[in-house]
């Protein structure tokens, strides 16, 4: 199929652009022995992820359980799970993905701990990381010390087996990251616990992943697509990004705007560092300064060439994972031809 | 099945709620004189569309092809798609659509009438609107003389059929849009063409839909469930709001930090006049201040009582339709108990 028979809007993964992104984090995690375990939230699709596997990853990453087991059914079999689950239906899920798939997960809690341990036991023990807040501000045990603690409670657990550190460390802070995980590298040897895995992980991070030489472990998601806002974040330039949202000028009301026909329903209302909700190349000083649910509201003032009504423009999103669960389905693309439909999984089974 | 056994993140609408909101539009529209057209975008449910119409509502608006289809799928009968339409693809699309349902369309350009024209013929006219941009800034002619212009052109085109006007007026501009939509009427009787129907809309000026008198139809939408965002906006109160994200605590790394399993994938990163990604009726004193794809953050140095790992929490999103768009269910909820697990139609077929 050739992109004129697509309707809009639709997303388009160029993916000449895309394996040279998965190459290039391939090479550099070569060249630095690091794993590379690449998140899956960015594409969802387990094509993607087999492909990256077969370039060389340790694995895959998921961010919920519903991702995990769309992965497993799609054959991956290394998953890395790095959230607290809690309760005896979620337990009870992540039980039964155990036992189809190599499987770790993290806790940043006493209580998460209680529930894994609770939940498994000694004939096959579930592999827990403690997540570390390293600066971010979201998940994580506060210090090196309060690490050591959650890992003598999931070494004393039968049915649990302490797998490592896990941080998601705050954009360019790796050298203070470095310092911390070392530091609580040092106190769990000190207590006789081993750090089988110390994963990092952050795209925007990924050409300094060097700065962070006590990890093992590479976790980056976007990398695959890129976007406006990994630009903006010092990663790569706009020629990178793989992932485009094809639209149409439904409206030109006037001489300087132009309405298309994905809104935030199609390109989501994430902001990046860059003005406005994506990035036209074909008019690179377009502007789209608005939108609403389906439609996006583009400012041509600076504009020396306008599109017409029912033009056909690409637009690269400013957060590529966030687009990809908008849609049910993705376009790769060979040039203009389409290669295969690929159906986004587990989009809308958030759980 | 009771609210403990829903796994979070899970959309709750409170049918108390909903059909309190779904009574006072219809009163107020029959109050008025006004015929409601409940736009579908929020809900995308087609049973919730269908109570709409026995509520006495007129029929439906949809905001793409993709919805229009499955509104019809799902029963409804008499169907508004105020927008442009472009593209052999939709255009067929669109045929197909106008064989089964009453159906009207805009068009706010003379290559959108264009393409209507060419694709319908007399013997079952297609009825279009002229979509007037009365200061929203999005679509829409820029003047009454353009209106007219466009209405000519319309109704010089065999398989057309000149319905009316339409608009989406900016909030809290009653006056000047009745203003532009009577000097638009009077310009097009001057020329011997009825506007049968004149569509205002927005649930934030429902309840000033009054100010409008030349208007014969309004098509709320969000209405339906309300959302923080129309709160901010003066439409009604938090008490009013029907939609919840369910969502659990599964983390607390400091005392004045939670962390939830509801991120820019269950809650969209749309930011409202009110603080934060979102409000908990619980903790009304918290504040989401980030959102990254599966967590949301919460900063609760403000509450005297905070959540406890584990604990589940509701969340009024600030914007209730593209939530919608991201779950594929929801739960009709009557107290705890959930009524009915309703199917979200036309999510990720946004063309």
């Amino acid at each position: 199929m050739h992109i004129d028979a697509i309707q809009t809007p639709a997303v388009l993964i160029d993916m000449d652009r895309a394996e040279a992104n998965l190459a290039m984090a391939q090479d550099l995690a070569n060249d630095l022995g690091l794993g590379l375990r690449p998140h899956v939230k960015t594409h969802k699709l387990p094509g993607l992820a087999r492909r990256q596997v077969a370039l060389g990853a340790v694995g895959v990453t998921c961010q919920k359980l519903g991702e995990a087991e769309a992965m497993a059914d799609g054959g991956l079999a290394d998953i890395f799970l790095p959230y607290n689950i809690l309760g005896a239906a979620k337990l009870d899920r992540l039980a039964a993905l155990h036992g189809r798939v190599r499987l770790s997960v993290t806790a940043d809690s006493a209580e998460t701990v209680a529930g894994y341990a609770a939940r498994f036991g000694p004939e096959a023990p579930l592999t827990v990381l403690v997540e570390c807040d390293t600066g971010m501000g979201r998940c994580g045990v506060q210090s090196p010390e309060a690490a050591l603690s959650l890992a003598r409670q999931i070494d004393a657990a039968e049915g649990l087996h302490f797998g490592g550190l896990m941080t998601y460390p705050p954009l360019g802070h790796g050298p203070e990251t470095n310092d911390w995980l070392t530091r609580a590298k040092a106190l769990l040897e000190d207590a006789g616990l081993a750090s089988e895995v110390i994963s990092t992980g952050g795209t925007p991070d990924l050409l300094r992943a060097g700065q962070i030489p006590v990890a093992t472990e590479y976790r980056p998601g976007t990398y695959v697509y890129s976007d406006r806002m990994q630009v903006a974040w010092g990663h790569g330039t706009l020629q990178d990004c793989a992932m485009t949202v094809l639209a149409t000028v439904v409206s030109r009301p006037t001489p300087d705007r132009a309405v298309l026909d994905a809104g935030s329903k199609a390109l989501a209302a994430d902001t990046c560092g860059a003005p406005g909700f994506g990035h036209l190349p074909a008019y690179p000083d377009a502007v789209v300064t608005g939108l609403s649910e389906e439609h996006g509201v583009v400012d041509l003032s600076a504009c020396t060439r306008k599109p017409e009504i029912g033009e056909r423009l690409r637009i690269v999103p400013n957060h590529a994972c966030v687009v990809s669960n908008l849609f049910d389905r993705v376009h790769l693309m060979r040039g203009d031809e389409v290669e295969e439909i690929a159906q986004v999984t587990s989009r809308g089974a958030l759980t």
